[in-house]
């Protein structure tokens, strides 16, 4: 089975949103610092990011198959209009299937049945690629079933003093990683990735 | 005047200690997982790391000329028995000066008024060399007065969970940072270090 993992863009201090689940404007500065252009599946959506960063996102959609996200997700970014940015199929964990959206989609699917269940259709919409899991909810819910191999996390130096953690509420804590397996130095940002050992 | 630094061993989901102010077993396992001895003035305590833990170790302590710490530290560690493990003089930030201590020894200095003036203190006894502030409220305390050059940090690949935060109650966030300016990759740990603008 291919891997499953998670990334999010993390503040100094370890916060992926400010308490009030805002602050993006400091968080995702990397995405628009640069110069070199990371085109996405939606026309009026594209970064600008280093070098670095620009061939950081373009091997990790090369990598990725299908996407895990959470319902909360879903409905912040209003189904990303239509289509999500990495241009892959979605598999929407939720209770209930939204109002004006089909449960299976060509771009979204909605299980209503668990987290396993998810991952599994999301490996089945793969091909035989990675599946990708956001946000820190379902990440975390994944990890604690043991359905994760790999944590990658965009570091970026400002402190929010204060915030929404990654993996709140883990309930299996302490989960010793592996790695940084692989850094990636862009700029504003410090791409790391951790594999999760297969006893966690 | 010579730079202050801050530096504190940080879990990935960006906690500097567990809940009870514990955990250090997981967080501090890049301080004895090699086999090149790092010794330090207390005979009974010798960090065994990778080459490059104990190269960036030995750095550090080469830069540095004093320290500023809190009295919670000073307390927990009981004056590490006499002599700070760096081998550098201390200054204490304190309300009072605690039972059995001078306020003006060789190995630790008490000020009771003020961090800034703690600050100063640990410059002239610096000799020129860098003054490092630990741990996490005084750090926070001295980057709230505008004093901090640099945060460091040794960000080992585990999760807890819940805990204490770097930099916790920050009054002035967001503070943007610069760099990473340098990565070392040790074994179990990358040690990150970061400049904090003059404007913060």
């Amino acid at each position: 089975m291919s891997k499953v993992t998670t990334g999010a863009t993390m503040s100094l201090d370890g916060y992926v949103a400010d308490p009030s689940h805002g602050g993006f404007e400091h968080l995702f500065q990397w995405y628009d610092n640069g110069d070199v252009a990371v085109p996405t599946a939606n026309p009026d959506m594209t970064f600008r990011t280093s070098a670095a960063s620009a061939e950081h996102i373009r091997a990790l959609v090369g990598r990725t198959g299908a996407l895990v996200v959470g319902r909360t997700l879903f409905d912040l970014t209003n189904g990303w209009g239509g289509r999500h940015p990495m241009d892959k199929p979605v598999v929407v964990v939720t209770h209930r299937v939204p109002d004006g959206w089909d449960a299976e989609g060509e771009s979204f699917v909605f299980v209503t049945d668990g987290i396993e269940r998810a991952i599994e259709r999301a490996h089945a919409l793969a091909g035989g690629k990675e599946v990708g899991v956001n946000g820190g909810t379902i990440a975390r819910q994944v990890l604690e079933a043991g359905l994760l191999d790999e944590v990658h996390v965009d570091l970026v130096p400002v402190l929010l003093g204060d915030g929404i953690p990654f993996f709140s509420g883990l309930g299996i804590a302490p989960v010793q990683l592996e790695g940084p397996f692989r850094v990636v130095e862009g700029v504003g940002v410090t791409h790391l990735a951790y594999r999760v050992p297969r006893s966690a």
